[in-house]
């Protein structure tokens, strides 16, 4: 049986787990791909994995470059991570016309451009499933599965981290820095958990995802980031008593305006199947023309779902090895040259709803001042009321949703409202989002 | 532009919306594609939906042998539905060395081994994606997103009339009759409703997951199918009272006996995402080795959802056209002098718990004797409840929910209970799956 020859950069995580999934389900691989995936070698700085697969009956070299530029090699899996070695490993291996496959999710969306042009020019594929939402076919179920649609906008859970966070604040109760101690714990949270609180790791592939759905460069610094740092047990408590579920979304929307790029925590209903995805699963929704609403489900992490997008994209590789180039799937969906450089909607023009939770000390006077400035912004409210919140120092919390408003003078709002002198803490304020 | 030259059988609801679909979203698919598709004929006995789309800008012909037989058509898009003339019309198809796009679950179902067979000896491509669940990428999925996964069981909501049906009776309180009628009139249901309320057409679907998902030949005659008009508002009520929701499921799992098909109303706890898809909508779950559980969610029919699965079939094909038949994707995913004749365990071999409602006139005597026969076939009991059923003729309703039993003891089970004079109706069983 012929088989595609691949070299392994990283025996980290993923890198184990792909060498264990290759190992283990060869003969039901060999079945479906009519081929063997043939580890030729591997590279890894020091092996510190190497017990956690049986990679010792592989070559093994603490030289990268081994990998990169060996002859035998047809295709190699960067499993490294980070954006240093790992740029320079992909690009010399597209220079030695390999294809490329990739976990790395801040390297797509940094460099994905830059990588992209020069693999087209060296007729190489750079697939990359395993960088957004780990084993679920996202990346697949749009470049390929919805190659007839307009896809109107996307919105996904895609931060496992995060997810756990607001999960165990919903159903147990439990305070944000408390759960992220438990999630660096259990090993669901690095042990610098900015990347993911923060929302730069759900950036990376939200990043991707548009790109990808609109046919667009990729524009990581264009996308509005914002954490889950802020979120209270109090908000979550109060979203859930109003019919909603605080998830933390990624969020890419066409618009006449241009395209919307956002990350950040969002109040949906409870009754949407994506506020019914708990705990580190990830799962992203798309909006179409043709298919209407699709939505994909699975674990967003750990070495064998991560393995699993892989693998996938290596079989991908192996049907395609003698393909022209022109017959394979474009990187980002959309053939290279009819990119089209859409504008981003600054965040301050995009329009949306919100949750505000206001706290204060004089309920009577400062519930006046606030309709005021609201309503001098032209923000209508769809429900107000007034709670009390756990720490009885005193103070009280306005919690207000309101309607569909401009950014930009809700912006404008809460300066105002804060400048009141009745006010306690900066304002909280959570977007709203539909799926309907 | 090249372009890929395609030819349409039959321009009913799925026919005029791929053509629409084609006409509307033309350019958004070239970009991705690099190449056009090209409708060259459309066949169709008499032409009623031609307002519905634009199809009267291209050749029309009411004889569809002009398409399957027309020298410039590389595809054929067979979108008649039924087993006879379409079977024809694939047959003549493939013998002319046309690539086949179908979305005919019945003609994939029962006819699909020979349709492979022949169409492997062609080398030419059959793809069957809008067959099961409309618009959900499932089968792409499956075949590639999930190749390095040993697939161990799935579970799908593959039938929209039922899925409406039985959530409309969940949320709305009302009788399985009075629903049917609506969905009738609405267009979710047939006038003759046959295929889907008995499980017909979710059989069809769930053989062709089955076989993609364990490489073995199709065996739509092997699937255990029952459908969902015994269900009553008292069950729904009953399951919703003990945490569980009824959904109308297609189940296919490995196990060391074989593998099991079957179709049947299955109570799942309210907690699983599953149990939230509401409507008309599909959803499969999956449960894979490496990926773990991954769910896809969509419209399993209508026109355009349906026309959005066909047009990713043809592009797909549009880009292996100069592909050996080999390098191309096997039909039922694994290659096919790989495909395994898996033994399908019968349905009395099955193991599952269950719900029982019992009616009967005197509880005191007759709950003795009702434990006594499931003690004898050691059933174990989880739950037991007594209600009062709506109609108060003096009936009372006895509520049991068991452990894991083989299937073949519960047919014994409710035999003999059937046989004490207390029993009123027939035993009302429906199964219990757990998503954990």
């Amino acid at each position: 049986m012929d088989a595609v020859k691949i070299g392994i950069l990283g025996l980290g995580t993923v890198g184990s787990g792909t060498v264990n999934l290759l190992i283990r389900n060869s003969s039901e691989i060999s079945r479906r791909l009519g081929k063997n995936i043939e580890i030729v070698s591997i590279a890894d700085r020091n092996f510190k994995k190497l017990n956690d697969c049986n990679a010792e009956d592989f070559e093994l070299t603490t030289n990268a470059y081994d990998v990169v530029c060996d002859p035998r090699i047809q295709c190699v899996a960067e499993l490294i991570g980070g954006t240093d070695i790992a740029h320079e490993l992909v690009l010399e291996a597209i220079s030695n016309g390999k294809h490329v496959v990739t976990a790395n999710k801040a390297l797509i969306a940094i460099h994905g451009n830059e990588l992209f042009a020069k693999a087209r020019s060296k007729g190489v594929a750079i697939a990359f499933e395993a960088a957004v939402a780990g084993g679920i076919p996202i990346i697949k179920a749009m470049r390929e599965g919805l190659v007839g649609n307009n896809i109107e906008w996307l919105a996904g859970i895609i931060n496992g981290t995060c997810n756990f966070i607001l999960t165990e604040m919903c159903n147990k109760g439990r305070d944000f820095a408390d759960v992220l101690v438990e999630a660096q714990k259990s090993g669901y949270a690095e042990s610098d958990p900015t990347f993911d609180i923060e929302g730069i790791d759900a950036a990376h592939k939200l990043t991707i995802m548009a790109s990808v759905a609109f046919g667009m460069p990729l524009k990581f610094n264009k996308v509005y980031t914002e954490g889950i740092s802020k979120i209270t047990q109090e908000d979550v408590c109060n979203a859930a008593e109003l019919g909603y579920i605080i998830k933390h979304l990624g969020i890419a929307r066409r618009t006449e305006k241009g395209v919307q790029l956002r990350v950040h925590p969002t109040l949906i209903t409870h009754q949407t199947l994506i506020a019914n995805v708990d705990g580190v699963m990830n799962s992203v929704f798309i909006k179409s023309d043709a298919a209407g609403s699709t939505l994909y489900y699975g674990a967003g992490a750990g070495s064998a779902a991560t393995a699993s997008a892989v693998v996938a994209d290596i079989s991908d590789i192996a049907r395609t090895l003698t393909c022209h180039v022109d017959d394979r799937v474009p990187y980002l969906s959309f053939q290279q040259d009819t990119l089209v450089d859409n504008p981003i909607v600054p965040m301050s023009e995009v329009m949306t709803s919100y949750y505000l939770r206001i706290n204060l000390r004089d309920m009577s006077v400062a519930s006046v001042d606030i309709m005021k400035i609201l309503v001098e912004q032209g923000i209508g409210i769809k429900m107000m009321l007034q709670k009390q919140p756990k720490h009885d120092d005193g103070a009280l919390s306005l919690i207000i949703l309101t309607q569909q408003v401009t950014e930009k003078y809700m912006n404008i709002a809460i300066t105002q409202i804060e400048a009141l002198t009745v006010i306690e803490d900066p304002v909280m304020r959570i977007r709203i989002e539909s799926f309907s």
